[in-house]
C-alpha cells in the first residue's frame, strides 16, 4: 500500500541492488526504517525480534530466508537443510514459518540441477508472496460489499471498527481486517477507522493507524475501553477483526480484548466480522474456548510502554515496581458472537455447516461434525 | 488505610505543624510525596492540576481551602466569599466541591462571633471528611458479606475485578469499590484483585495497584482487554466498580470501559455490582445512556502515556504525530446489567423501585417512577 504516495510492502526484492528488503516495524510508527536482509541470520533475527511478526508475513519472510540460504552455498544439501531447521525454530509456533521453509525446501530439493536453485528460490518466494496478496485482494473484494453496502444506506463516513494490527503491515499486502477497508477506500467509498490501541503492545495505534494514515484512510485512536460508548450512540457501523486461529465451528481466537467488543457488537446489533485466509483455520478443533491454548507473555509487555521521548523510542514503566502484571495475549470469541467470516472464497456463517460447504474439500477428515 | 505500615489518608490536618497536608497524586505510583497546603491558591492548584482527585476528596480539599481562606483573614466576609467563588471554580463540574464550599461557609457565617470561625472551620472540615470515611466504611461492611459469601464454598482467593480508582485515594479512606476488598481483606479473608490498568490516564495500575500493594492486598494488573478472557475461564468471581454518577433507575456512570466488562460479567454469570454512597445517585435522570453527558477530554491523554524512564517521570507518545485521538472519559452501563448497588445503607438491586426503597426520603419529587 502507498507510504508517502508511494508503494510499499513489509518486504520485498530490491531488484536494483539484488537484496531482500523489509520495514523495521519494532520502530514504527516514530521511524520508517527499511533494512536489508543480507544471510539467513538476518532473517532469523527478522522474525526471532520481530522486525516483521504477523503470520503471512512471517512465512514470506521465511521464504526468503531460504533464498538467502541457497545463495550462500548453492547445491550443499546437508547445509541447507540444517539452515533451514535453524530458521524454522525462529519462532516455534508461528505455523506459516514452518510451512513456508517446508515447502521452498521440496521444491528446490525437487530440482536435479542445482544450478537452477537460486533462480528458483527466489521464484517461489516471490510466488508465496503473491498467493498472501492475492488472499488478501479477494478477502478485499468481499468484505468491501458490506461496507458498500452501508455506504448506500447513510450519509456520513462508514465508521468501521478494527482491534489489534491484521492490515498489511501483518501480511504482504491490503490485510485481513484491513482489505475491506482499502478496497472500498480506493473504490471511493468514504470510509473513516476506530482503531482500538491494542494494550498491551499498541498495534493499533503503533501499526494500523500508521499504516492507515499513510494510505490516506481517515481513522481516529482510541483506548481499547472505548468501543462499547461508541456502539451505543451509534457511532460505529460495522467491526472487522483478524483472528490467529478461527476453529470451522466459528470460535475466533485474537488479540486479548477481541470478544469484549464482540460483545459490544452484539448488544447494540452491530454486524461483527472476521477476515481470515482459508489457512488460518484450525479443520480440527470444535471449541476453541476450551481447547484453543491461550499464550501468556511476558509480563514486562504489560508493565512498560513504548514510545518517543525527546525523540528518542524509549520503554516507560507504569504501575508500582512490585506490582505483578499478568500478560494473556489472545481470546477466544464464540460462534455465537460473530456475524460472518470473510474468507477469500467469500463470505461465510460463523458455523461448521456454512464453513465446509464454502470449503467442501476439508469436510472428508472432520468426524465429529 | 496503610502505606509501609502507617496509617495515611490522601488529606489530613497535621496537629504538629499546624498544616493541612496531601499526598501528591499525579507523581504515584513512582514518588510518594506529601505537600502542604498553606494557603487557598495551594488548595485550587490541588484540585486544577490533580494532585488530589475523585469526587470525595474534591470536596474534603474545598473544605479545607475554605479553612485556609478564614486562616488568611479572618472576619472579612467579603473578601471570604470572593475566594470560596475562586475556589469553587477550580473544577467547576464537580459537583463535591461546590456543596462543600458552600455548606463551610454557610455553617461559617451562621455563627456571629468572627474570633471562633477558624476553630469552626477546621472542626468541620474535619466532619466532612469524617462523612466521607464513614460512608465508605458502611459500603465496605455491606460489600464484605458479598466476598464473605464466596468465600464460603470456595477454597481459593476470592477473585475481585475492578476497573479505574474508586479507592482511598479518591476518597478519604477505604473508597468505594474498594471499601468491600478492604473490610474483607481485614478480616482475614483470602481476597486477590483483578486491577485493569484503565486507559488512557491509567488510574488502575497507577493508583489502586499502588494502594492495594501498600496495604498488603495481593492483586495483579491486567491490561483493560484481559477481563472477558479471565471471566471465560473461572478467574473472576465478582466485579466491583464505582461509579460517577447513577441514576436513581439504576444505569451506571463511570469510566470508560466499565460497560464491557458489565457485558462479559452478564456473559458469564458474574455478580457486576456497584458501589456508591447515596450521594452519587442522580434522583432526576431516569436514562442514563441517553441523559448522562459524557465528557470529551484532552486527546493527548490518548497519545501520551506517563511512566519512569531512567528514574524520572516522563510521557511518552504512542501513535504516529499525525493520528487524531479520540478520548471519552466515561460511559453508561445499563441497569439491566448491574447485579446490585452498594450502599451505605445496604445493598440493592439496580432499579428505581429498589432504590427508592432503600432511600425513601428521596422518593416525593419523583413523578415519572
Amino acid at each position: 500500500m502507498k507510504v508517502n504516495g508511494q508503494s510499499y510492502r513489509p518486504i520485498w526484492f530490491d531488484t536494483a541492488d539484488q537484496t531482500v528488503k523489509i520495514i523495521d516495524q519494532r520502530v514504527l510508527p516514530h521511524e520508517f526504517k527499511i533494512v536489508p536482509m543480507k544471510t539467513v541470520d538476518d532473517a532469523i533475527g527478522a522474525i526471532s525480534q520481530m522486525y516483521v511478526r504477523g503470520a503471512p508475513l512471517i512465512g514470506v519472510t521465511a521464504a526468503y530466508g531460504v533464498y538467502l540460504i541457497i545463495a550462500r552455498k548453492t547445491g550443499d544439501t546437508a547445509y541447507i537443510k540444517q539452515e533451514c531447521d535453524r530458521l524454522k525454530a525462529a519462532r516455534p509456533t508461528a505455523v506459516n514459518l514452518a510451512w513456508a521453509v517446508e515447502t521452498m525446501l521440496t521444491e528446490i530439493l525437487a530440482e536435479p540441477d542445482p544450478q537452477k536453485h537460486l533462480n528458483l528460490a527466489l521464484s517461489k518466494a516471490g510466488q508465496i508472496a503473491e498467493a498472501e496478496v492475492d488472499r488478501c485482494y479477494q478477502i478485499g473484494i468481499h468484505g468491501a460489499r458490506l461496507i458498500e453496502t452501508i455506504a448506500k444506506t447513510k450519509k456520513k463516513p462508514v465508521n468501521v471498527l478494527t482491534h489489534c494490527n491484521a492490515g498489511w503491515l501483518a501480511c504482504v499486502e491490503y490485510g485481513t481486517a484491513t482489505a475491506p477497508i482499502y478496497v472500498a477506500h480506493d473504490k471511493g467509498i468514504d470510509v473513516h477507522v476506530w482503531v482500538d490501541e491494542t494494550r498491551p503492545l499498541n498495534q493499533g495505534s503503533r501499526l494500523t493507524a500508521w499504516e492507515l494514515g499513510k494510505h490516506g484512510i481517515p481513522h481516529s485512536v482510541i483506548p481499547d475501553n472505548t468501543g462499547g460508548h461508541l456502539m451505543q450512540h451509534g457511532m460505529v457501523d460495522l467491526v472487522i477483526v483478524g483472528t490467529d486461529r478461527t476453529t470451522y465451528t466459528g470460535d475466533v481466537a485474537n488479540k486479548i480484548g477481541t470478544y469484549l467488543k464482540a460483545l459490544a457488537a452484539r448488544d447494540n446489533q452491530i454486524p461483527f466480522y472476521v477476515a481470515l485466509p482459508s489457512s488460518t483455520f484450525d479443520w480440527h478443533i470444535r471449541d476453541g474456548i476450551k481447547e484453543i491454548p491461550i499464550e501468556e507473555r511476558d509480563p514486562e509487555e504489560v508493565r512498560q510502554v513504548q514510545g518517543l521521548f525527546q525523540g528518542q523510542i524509549c520503554q516507560v514503566v507504569v504501575p508500582p515496581a512490585d506490582s505483578p502484571c499478568v500478560n494473556y495475549a489472545f481470546d477466544v470469541t464464540p460462534a455465537r458472537l460473530v456475524t460472518g467470516l470473510i474468507t477469500e472464497r467469500g463470505i461465510c456463517e460463523a458455523s461448521a455447516e456454512s464453513v465446509l460447504s464454502m470449503f467442501p474439500e476439508k469436510g472428508v477428515p472432520i468426524k465429529l461434525l
